[in-house]
């Protein structure tokens, strides 16, 4: 039995992870998970929602997903790691809240009228994209979670979360703890465009990638645009090379060197870029090396799966069972 | 393994049962085990969607219900009996079939703009109530039922299950059966002032009641109201007694006798109640009987209800696997 806290995160399986996801959570999970009891979800009816039209892509995903996670360092000894299809209490209390959640709350919420609008190649107008955030609502409640690891931009959704919480819990009583935010410290990670890195953008540095590949992409990054010539002085904070340093680059001394050569013209951009390359590979030859083993192993995954979903589906029975109780179902 | 082609149908445990259900399901029921592998449900999920504020009743529900199936002669050996919530597949389904099903097709289903009127008493505007025929589709697909027992009034609802299947089909391939339906004859039987016998009417004979009780209600129960006297002649047609009389009485003889004497006001509406309740006791007399007996032993009913709950989830998980597969779920 395991005593300490429980949080809840997920990522929808669409593709591989990249740096701005090691750097926005994963990093930040590989710590929570020392101190809390972690479930790590691998949400992949909430990819279901935008891609039903064409799932070819989603068991492969899955495994992907899972890949870039362990490869970072999520440890499936000290997290329940699993596939949300795989713990049948999802589905079980999104059916609960849905009875409790009026209709006016998902149709006025902001992010569902914002993500109609940013997927418009997808047709978004079905039952369950409506009831996106029961579903995540449901998620969260059904380890009880004390808090949710987030980034800025989605206490829109929590704030839901919390309304639904509070609107079961005034029918039927205090069921489900109104979760808290474990605010991750933003790391803007900027793609190689300088726009924020992101898989749609196709600026994104991927963890799966070997480190040719990723030179290849760092040597063509933007860089400040003020610097045409190896001559002109720059400005490192209108450099997204100088953002992704000050992640990866944790030498204080070689930061001033830089950050003092930019302003000067006495560093060059390219010289610049292969000192970024140095903490990258630091930092990226282990994870890539975990990466490359844990993919021989299909079978190990499999098995890590399956006991995440054991252990996340005993904890979801127990909320099930009360959630019958409260509802007065016969149970 | 149970070959028989498979049936579903399922009533919302919202109180007890009276003669209108008898004659417009559940002897139908009874007769469809013998040749179907047929699954009936209490479909307690249903019932939440509209006491969802008050679900203070739901358990015991349940077991009226129950009673009123076995006593009319639902049969546990020959199919299975279960509590909708019982079975996890009924949510997962409901999860699954909801991701492709258009937002447009629930706003414009007839019956939910008719049951938001005739329930104005409660707030309907939730996001379970609206995704209603989304469950209902679940129900009836997830096993993979080749047709459902309706009334004609449940067309509506039928058509969009056929819809839902379809789409899924033309997705990911042909996994679910449009399922047919099995007409059940319309007795259409009256309530005790002539209106359809309906619960909310307060107009209803109910199994549960004794004859006594029963006898309380025929002796005031309308008749064709052109009778205000003994010797004034009636019209059968128009008196709601003689169409309780055609569903109970099967003596054609005394039959055609009470049409010639209420049509010569030979016999008085008196004596005709006390001719249909010579029949009522008759048939309810042994299901009376039989509901006392199965009420003195709630054990029993768990295990009713555990073994058709087993049975129940082996079929679901069946199609549930072929629902991940087709859906390119990681399982
Ligand atoms: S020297 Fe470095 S920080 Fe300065 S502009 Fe070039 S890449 Fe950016
Ligand atoms: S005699 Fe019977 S059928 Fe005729 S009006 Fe009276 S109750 Fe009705």
């Amino acid at each position: 039995m395991d005593n300490r806290k429980r949080i809840f995160s997920a990522m929808r399986p669409t593709g591989r992870l990249h740096y701005g996801h090691m750097a926005g959570a994963l990093i930040n999970w590989v710590k929570l998970q020392d101190e809390y009891n972690c479930f790590w979800g691998i949400a992949d009816w909430h990819a279901m929602m935008s891609d039903y039209a064409d799932p070819g892509r989603l068991k492969d995903n899955c495994y992907e997903i899972l890949l870039d996670w362990l490869a970072v360092g999520v440890d499936p000894e000290k997290a329940s790691v699993f596939v949300q299809s795989h713990v049948k209490q999802h589905a079980e209390i999104h059916l609960a809240l849905s009875m409790i959640t009026p209709l006016g709350w998902l149709q006025r919420c902001p992010t569902y009228k914002e993500q109609i609008l940013n997927l418009q190649n997808k047709d978004l107008s079905t039952y369950a994209f409506l009831g996106y955030p029961v579903l995540m609502a449901g998620d969260i409640l059904l380890y009880k979670s004390f808090a949710v690891p987030v980034g800025e931009d989605q206490s829109a959704h929590l704030e839901l979360t919390r309304e639904i919480a509070r609107r079961f819990n005034g029918f039927y009583g205090e069921i489900f703890p109104e979760p808290g935010t474990l605010l991750t410290p933003a790391a803007k990670m900027p793609g190689t465009d300088g726009r924020k890195m992101s898989k749609s953008y196709g600026n994104s540095l991927q963890i799966a990638e070997d480190m040719d590949t990723i030179w290849g992409k760092v040597r063509t990054m933007m860089t400040d645009p003020a610097r045409e010539r190896r001559t002109d002085k720059g400005t490192p904070e209108k450099c997204p090379v100088w953002d992704v340093h000050k992640f990866f680059n944790k030498d204080a001394q070689e930061l001033s060197e830089i950050y003092e050569g930019c302003m000067t013209a006495g560093i060059g951009c390219v010289d610049c870029k292969k000192k970024l390359m140095v903490h990258l590979s630091e930092m990226m030859d282990p994870i890539q090396k975990r990466r490359t083993e844990f993919a021989k192993q299909r079978d190990d995954l499999k098995q890590i799966l399956e006991a995440g979903a054991a252990r996340a589906r005993a904890v979801a029975e127990e909320t099930m069972a009360d959630v019958y109780r409260a509802m007065n179902l016969l149970h």
